[in-house]
């Protein structure tokens, strides 16, 4: 366990080959790990993720922070792996197993619904739409990133791909990973993780700040490898950060909430462009 | 609703202007739609996915036969929106709402579980882990794939990217599209979808051809347009796929799965070249 990647017997296939004439060879290629990651709360089962094996407590804290569960380290008591559920193959002697964690939150905390994912995006009153989600999400967070004075100058924003892609160390060998960088105003990098899964990405980042006691993320850029998705500008606002910003282009939602919250969100940074979608005096 | 793509004011900004020196330009851009959507069976919530309007009675089918509560059209008595959920913000009328689902499933259908997902990836004998997800979901697979004789030419492959691509027309506008495309293996088109997530994308492929009385699709390659994971090659699975080809990475986990199904998938399809992960024998 613990492994981000695994090596494996591929046959590499060209059907326009070179003079030799070898359309086939099998060579040993290196694969990114993708297991499920199960989360109890008090002993019992909220959530489910695949995701890239490390960093897994750093995961359960971001997961439960950007779904307002928890908002700083003393809110959990005890984060760990669960012992014994299951049997060695060969010998039957109970395996720890490190794909299931058990969070005891501290007294005060209390404890997530059983539902916890559908309480974001319906309501009640409404149904279900981007507007009730918005809403909900607007409801439980409780840093307010629109009043953030942080100035990031276009040329930082700009270098930020460059440096989130020198951080990763899997992507190269595996092509197969979301990467999420949070960095200062002027570039500094403060943390990168790379996951199979973009969301758990961004909560490995996030769990990382709140157990070194960072939240709310004052003043930060966080970076990410692909899209921009209304999930990822929720956690975003969950943590407190006030720019986010995308290599690839953000959804509709994502822009919603982000111009609701006063949050700035740039998309499609590339070489010296980028296109912001909500509070772009924040860049310049 | 079912607008797939808006268009939205965007700060356009380049730190290394031309030589007119203006940095910053606002225009107009397009946006892809991003909105949840609630599945409810016989009243009851059982998920909600972020998706792109459009083919959402698709989307609910291919969704309900991948996690392997319905194999058949006639499995489904009713799929319609939800009526008078919301009410109109001016006039207080209750609203049509284009984002909740009901289904009615026949009478000889055996009702989801409450928790549908975690199903997959646990057992109760061995707690949670990758080798247990493929278990879980080999037990639920009613389709042999392995046992396909399928052969597709490693030209007709290689093509296909191109075809889902020329086949995506919200791509081009927006850059915020997956795409999910099923093909005869002489790589006839015959279903192409897109989906701000590209589960959903192929939910909806598997929809459609559910709906379509296709299933299994013996026969068949489906071609997404990112990364293959282990939840795309769960789907391409329970619809009976026997060739999974994608234009990037596959995990570890999806190999896994392949491999022990006798799935044919291939990664990294780009050019000429791809690798295949598992059974290689039907390309060439």
């Amino acid at each position: 366990m613990g492994r981000v990647t695994v090596r494996r017997k591929v046959t590499a296939f060209d059907s326009a080959p070179a003079a030799d004439g070898i359309a086939e060879r099998v060579r040993v290629d290196t694969l990114v790990v993708e297991e499920p990651l199960e989360l109890r709360v008090a002993g019992r089962p909220l959530a489910v993720t695949m995701r890239t094996p490390g960093d897994d407590i750093d995961l359960v804290h971001g997961f439960l922070a950007t779904e307002g569960v928890i908002r700083r380290r003393d809110d959990v008591a005890v984060a760990r792996y669960c012992a014994g559920s299951t049997l060695d193959d060969e010998t039957g002697v109970p395996q720890n197993t490190y794909n299931v964690i058990d969070v005891t939150l501290a007294p005060h905390v209390r404890p997530p619904s059983a539902s916890l994912e559908r309480n974001f995006y319906t309501t009640s009153s409404c149904g279900v739409c981007g507007k009730a989600s918005i809403d909900a999400i607007r409801t439980q967070a409780v840093y307010d990133v629109g009043s953030d004075p942080v100035h990031v100058p276009a040329a930082v924003v700009s270098a930020l791909p460059d440096k989130l892609r020198a951080e990763q160390a899997a992507f190269e060998r595996t092509g197969g990973l979301h990467a999420a960088g949070l960095f200062g105003s002027d570039g500094s990098v403060l943390c990168v993780r790379e996951d199979v899964g973009r969301h758990n990405a961004v909560d490995k980042v996030v769990g990382w700040a709140l157990r070194e006691g960072r939240l709310p993320l004052t003043g930060c850029v966080l970076m990410v490898s692909g899209r921009a998705s209304f999930e990822l500008a929720q956690k975003a606002l969950m943590a407190g950060i006030p720019v986010l910003a995308a290599v690839s282009a953000p959804s509709s939602l994502a822009v919603e909430l982000a111009d609701e919250a006063g949050m700035t969100l740039a998309g499609f940074v590339r070489g010296s462009r980028m296109n912001l979608y909500s509070r772009p005096d924040r860049i310049g």
